[in-house]
């Protein structure tokens, strides 16, 4: 058995204590796999006194995390710092120009900075893994970067913020609002107590953007993703999706259009009965569609201290095992620069829940602004409250719209004309539909 | 760009036809992913003048596919002619000796002879990748070998053979029986004329072999599987399961237990919101419980030329790449002998459908026989098909238990004793719950 691969771990919060312990819980059949015996030789962290519960006697301590990506002591560099900036980045950088392979967990920092630290890292013959960055313990950056490398792939597209799904499946089954959820999500830790990052669909837009660039051989382009988040969605919406035959998810989707790519994270309708409405609570799950493959379903859990160190690991063990890969699948000069395209030419179906001031001719109104734009309906609820039919009721009715595909740019038109025409209340509610 | 790959394809049938289209299809993205051209150079199939509609002039034509993996003209010999023996493992042990790499489909062989396969590449120093012998195109042996590789797995299983769900779907929905929807799947091309292999699980049973080996680092033992097909389940069984909670699935199921490795296809109840239970149709799908990572599932097509083809194309990909590793992903030196645990000692609930003889005194004497055995009923239905309780049924009547989790060989002591005091006509219907 050839000589130990020596790691050094920088953080250790939840993923890299579950990192350092998993390595000694099943060092045994962890160097079987990898053909060596993978050891933790150093650390960093910002108190060295603190507890962890682990045994870090054989490793040294760098309060600098650079100055451990720099240690002669340590054959691979893990960073789990976080952040796109400051010591994670600088930790990343200087193992890359020491020449040392990194496992990152890091996906602000690769949705960012990508394809500089890809250049960077090709240039200096070392790999960067980041299964870990995209969907926890699910191996979705391996499935494909390697798993399903012969396919010209559509569309990968997946519930990627465990928070959201949580949230969105407690509305759903106990038809309780979204303050309420969120803050029991918060009692429960699986929201942070600044939870924008996660409920307005930046965590999900991150992942989504390495997603794309392993997808279709293109640029990360964080920047380019359409982001809305799940704040606005009601019991009332998630009611009518499941009347309608749909659920409700935040939705990170990347497509491959005629007109270029489209990133999109958003809340987002889903046949019921299709894979990836039907998962529930924290789990992430992710379909990719491939031209020779058809659909392939992954999911698991997307958080976690031990589920993301099991992805660490992955990408430790293929370093010990001498795998040698471009960062992402492709060579960084091979990347293709990414073309946006842009929303308003999205196609697909919508659902709409207008607040309609229930008036003679409001009916007729919408329906000729929708018509107008060539948008068919495939269906129209309106549910007065009372039982009341002799005269309209005094305040806004909810209607909800359920059209075919159109183009977004018609949509957002015909939406205009019905706000100006005066009939309803308040911006509409609008959620787009993704099909199976 | 170095080099093309080039790539010898034994065996023309659906699979060999769609991985020579696949690889001219998409060879742009493949090259770019590969980090160099790969391109058909060989080819072998029986019959020559046959037209696949595949533009094969690029490469050589060998009647005999050892000839093919012999020949000069291949750097990855693809052997997709099938069988344990014969033409095929003549041409995967004639590609070893000539220190080629090779990929193959061939779940009957390596289930065979994957020990004695890996340990000939293994010294010769080349892969063997059977990423398609498994599950078609769900890359499940690259997410055991690599992707899982920190994990110590507890379980494997999964529905590995798509024409029994696709029966068993069809029976469940549609109230059919088994002949009939067996029939039906002969006449859409899901069975073989001869079905033995699919509905008897001798074919979830050679995948199973494989899941297990990778999960466990065992040695293959496609002899230590303990195999069941579907031919008895009926209609009535199937909607019992959906009435008591569950969905009736045929899986192959691989588990670490304190008396060894549990290695089982049967049919089996699973809770109706468990991710396995709620696939359909043709598709395949596997869950993962490791240490880690907790429970990953893996869905997608489990079989189909251009699916299986996604697999053949990822192996060669990873070839080209020069990843290099053990065929069970630990050397065949270091796989350890499976210790094999009786299915006496497998521990879990059942389901159990006996037909009763109704008279006075059979309900009580069937609860005291598994009483006798320490085995507690958690539901117990029986139903009366008329409604007149005035005197017995002078038919048998179908009455179902569910019982709490005991070991198989007290259940079997327990049956023997009913069978035995004749309150029953025919042997019970036993189906084993596989837990969530």
């Amino acid at each position: 058995m050839t000589a130990p691969l020596k790691v050094g771990v920088a953080g250790l919060g939840t993923v890299g204590a579950s990192v350092v312990r998993i390595l000694g819980a099943n060092a045994e059949e962890i160097a079987a796999r990898a053909g060596r015996p993978i050891v933790v030789a150093a650390v960093s962290a910002r108190d060295k006194g603190r507890n962890r519960g682990l045994d870090l006697s054989g490793a040294s301590w760098h309060m600098d995390p650079s100055q451990l990506a720099r240690s002669n002591d340590v054959d691979v560099v893990v960073e789990l710092i976080g952040g796109a900036e400051g010591a994670a980045r600088a930790c990343v950088e200087t193992a890359i120009e020491a020449r040392r392979p990194v496992v990152t967990a890091n996906k602000a920092l690769l949705a960012k900075h990508g394809v500089a630290i890809a250049r960077a890292a090709e240039a200096a013959g070392v790999t960067v893994g980041f299964e870990a960055a995209v969907a926890g313990g699910v191996p979705i950056v391996k499935t494909l970067r390697e798993g399903l490398a012969g396919n010209r792939i559509s569309r990968v597209f997946g519930i990627l913020n465990g928070t959201c799904n949580y949230i969105l499946t407690r509305m759903e089954k106990d038809k309780l609002g979204f303050a309420e959820c969120l803050a029991e999500a918060q009692r429960l830790g699986y929201a942070e107590a600044d939870p924008t990052f996660d409920i307005g669909g930046f965590d999900a837009a991150h992942k989504l953007a390495l997603l794309a660039s392993l997808a279709f051989g293109t640029e990360v382009d964080a920047n380019g993703i359409y982001v809305e988040g799940i704040a606005s969605i009601t019991p009332f919406d998630l009611a009518m999706a499941e009347e309608l035959g749909f659920r409700l998810k935040l939705l990170g989707i990347a497509t491959r259009t005629d007109q270029g790519v489209e990133q999109r994270v958003h809340p987002s309708m889903l046949p019921k009965d299709s894979a990836i409405a039907r998962v529930d609570g924290v789990t992430n799950a992710i379909e990719i569609d491939g031209d020779a493959v058809g659909a392939l379903v992954l999911a698991g859990p997307g958080a976690g201290g031990d589920a993301t160190a099991s992805a660490v690991i992955a990408d430790i063990i293929d370093i010990a095992r001498g795998i040698h890969m471009p960062v992402f699948g492709a060579p960084a000069s091979k990347l293709t620069a990414p073309v946006r395209a842009p929303m308003g030419t999205h196609h697909g179906g919508y659902y709409i829940r207008l607040s309609v001031i229930d008036r003679p001719g409001a009916a007729a109104a919408i329906a000729t602004r929708m018509a107008e734009q060539g948008i068919s309906l495939r269906s129209i609820v309106q549910r007065g409250r009372e039982p009341e039919i002799d005269r309209p009721n005094p305040d806004p009715v909810a209607v909800v719209l359920i059209t075919y595909a159109t183009n977004e740019a018609a949509l957002r038109v015909a939406l205009d004309a019905i706000e100006a025409d005066g009939h309803i209340d308040g911006a509409p509610q609008v959620i787009r539909i993704e099909k199976r």
